[in-house]
Formats: structure tokens, sequence, C-alpha cells
């Protein structure tokens, strides 16, 4: 399968989108599915699916509809979800506990190595999988094993000099959930930041959307 | 400010980002922007901008720029962010707590009124601003405060059925931290889900490409 260069992010963003809802597909045992069933399925045209995944070759035939396998372990490719790439994560407090216990990272490409806090009281103590380590031990410890990403769950304030220092020592991406910030999103590696805030404004235009409608039916 | 039925969905997610770096530009004290610089800083293009603002009657005239207050209250005013909507929250886990502790609802349009969960140490507790209740309680309480919307912080599990009762006792509104659920999609109501996965997976495509390009180098 052929990766076209400077695909765009909207494209790259639809990406977990199809594989999420093909994963789902795939384990109620489905096989085949049509680029239009598809397009319902996630409020898009058949149109633009085949323009997606034409940017990476495509992945079957026309009017034969897509093997729902083959287009899982095609976007698995793409993403590089089976690299195993490695991450650790900074920052223990209620988010980076809920990722740790509830966040399945190895099924999004990533085996977590281990994550970071200065709260003593954290420290030493085992979340989800793994140990939470003092963040005194961060640089040496990316030193060592070399982790692919970090993830940002410290207050905002601690994330410029942070996400610097990471990228010094080596992390080439940083899953960022501190807000962003334009001295992160300056430093030359890939950064996807998480704002809840973008959700949840959605959410407020789609409820008063659907309150104009209810109030115009007559 | 005209608004225009049926403004897609790509649309509508692009807003809050808009609003977010206006917003920082408004608390730098900026007054003015182009599209062409707009488009810069979101890695859009100046094109894009302006058809998206058309869909809400355009914000200022070509030429002489954008007033950032304007376009801030023009995007306040589009996606009801003064609305003073009111929303409960269910599950007060690791994830509910971040948002109960550290999430700006007033801000995103939203007043968070109370939460809940069934886990009695938590119970009575006040986490944020708010007080935890039992989860027995939310059914009469939602028939008597009527909140427009529900943040779901519970385990998938408890999803699709806290979903349903929550819509029959009158919510308009889901934000769904719980996984997609399709039982939860059909409800008929705006549902906004947040994926960490999708934004993960993302990251793992572009730290992909960033390796490729690295070791493309000569």
């Amino acid at each position: 399968m052929g990766t076209k260069q400077n695909v765009s992010r909207a494209v790259i963003q639809r990406l977990p989108r199809y594989y999420r809802h093909l994963s789902a597909l795939r384990a109620q045992g489905e096989t085949r599915i049509s680029s239009r069933m598809l397009a319902e399925m996630l409020g898009l045209t058949a149109s633009q699916i085949r323009q997606d995944f034409n940017c990476f070759g495509g992945f079957g035939q026309q009017g034969y509809g897509y093997s729902i396998d083959k287009l899982c372990e095609g976007l698995e490719e793409i993403m590089g979800l089976r690299c195993a790439h490695t991450a650790v994560l900074v920052g223990v407090g209620n988010l980076g506990r809920a990722l740790l216990k509830n966040f399945n990272f190895e099924s999004n490409g990533f085996q977590l190595l281990c994550a970071f806090d200065s709260d003593r009281t954290v420290v030493g103590s085992a979340v989800g999988d793994v140990t939470v380590r003092d963040v005194s031990e961060l640089y040496p410890y990316v030193d060592q094993h070399k982790p692919d990403i970090a993830v940002l769950t410290v207050p905002h304030a601690c994330a410029p000099a942070l996400a610097q220092g990471l990228v010094r020592h080596g992390v080439r991406g940083l899953w960022n959930f501190t807000g962003e910030d334009p001295a992160i999103e300056a430093l030359c590696v890939p950064v996807e930041n998480v704002h809840f805030s973008d959700s949840l404004m959605t959410l407020c235009y789609q409820v008063n959307q659907f309150e104009e409608q209810i109030h115009s039916q007559p």
C-alpha cells in the first residue's frame, strides 16, 4: 500500500474514526462494507471516503465493497499502530490516573513504560500497570529507555519547561493534555493537543440548534 | 448575524478552535487580524476561513481584517456560550474528578449544577465547586432542576442505560466520555463523544511520518 506525502490533517484525523467503526464491525463478525454504508455510519459522503482511502493507494475494488479485515489492517499499518512505540506519562493527578487506569495504550499503538510525579505520596505506588517514579528520575530514565512519546498531564504552568526538557532528551512526540501552548507547538516534534473545551463548545452549539428546531416546530 | 441551517460538522468543529486562538489574541491585547494571519495560526487556508465565517453571515470587511473582539463575540453567540446552559456530571471517578477540579465549565457555556456517584465514600463530599450526591437522587434532581446536558464519566457498561434514562427525563445533550456507543448515538439528542484514542492514533501517525522524514534525510 502506497502512502502519499502531505496527506491533509483533516484526512489524518478521520483515520482513527474509520478504524474505530471498522474495528467494531469486525468484532461483530462483519466482513465487507461498501463506501456508502461506511459513509452513513460516519456522517460523511461515499465519495469523500473513497478519496480519503485513495490517499493511501485505495483498499478495494469499486463495486465489491471493502474487506473490513483488510481495511483494519491497512489503517493499522498507515497509523503505525503495530510499531510498538513507547510512552511515558508525566503527572499522576486525576487525569493522569484516569489514563493509567482506564486507557488502553497498547491497542492505540503504544506501550506505556512508566509514570512520573513529584508528589511523594504517589511516588512508588502502582497505578494501572505501571509504577510511579519521582520526577527527578525522569530525564535519566528517558536517556536510558528512549520512549518515543510523552503524555503530559501536569498543570499548565509546568508544561512548557517540561516539554522542552523532554524533547531535548530525545522524545519525538507529545500527547498534550495541558492546554495549547505556543511554546510546546514550537518544539518541532509532533504534538497532539487534547482540548476538552472544543468538544463541549461543539455540544453547546448542537444543543442550541436542537432547541431552536424544537421551538420552530408547529 | 445570520446563521445558516445545515452548517457542516467540519465547520462547527472548527469554531471552538477559532474561538480558542482568538481569545488568546484578545487576552494579549490584539485587536485586528487578517484571514491570512488567522489561517497561518490554524494551519488552514484564508479562503477556508472566509467561507466558514460566511456560513454565519461573515464578520468583517475584506481588506480591513477582522475585529478580534467582534469575532469572539460572534463566535460566543453562534456557539451559544452565553446562554448559561446547565449541566450535571455522572461518575466521580478519576476522570470525573479531573473535570470537576480543573475544567472551567462556565467559560465553555455551561454552569455545572451537581455531580452524582454511587460510591458511598465519595457521596456527600465536595469536589471542585459542587457536592457529590448519591446516584439514586439523579432522576428526581433532573426532573426538578432540568439540566440541559449531562456529562457521562461512568464506566462503559453503565452508559447506555444511564443515557437513556437521562434523555427520558428531559436531558437534551450528552457529553460522553464513556467510549462511543451506538445506543447513545441513537437517542435523538446531540451527543459529543470524547475519544482519547482518536487523538493518540493521530499522534502515532505523525510520529511515524516524523521518523520517516528523519531517516530519509541524507
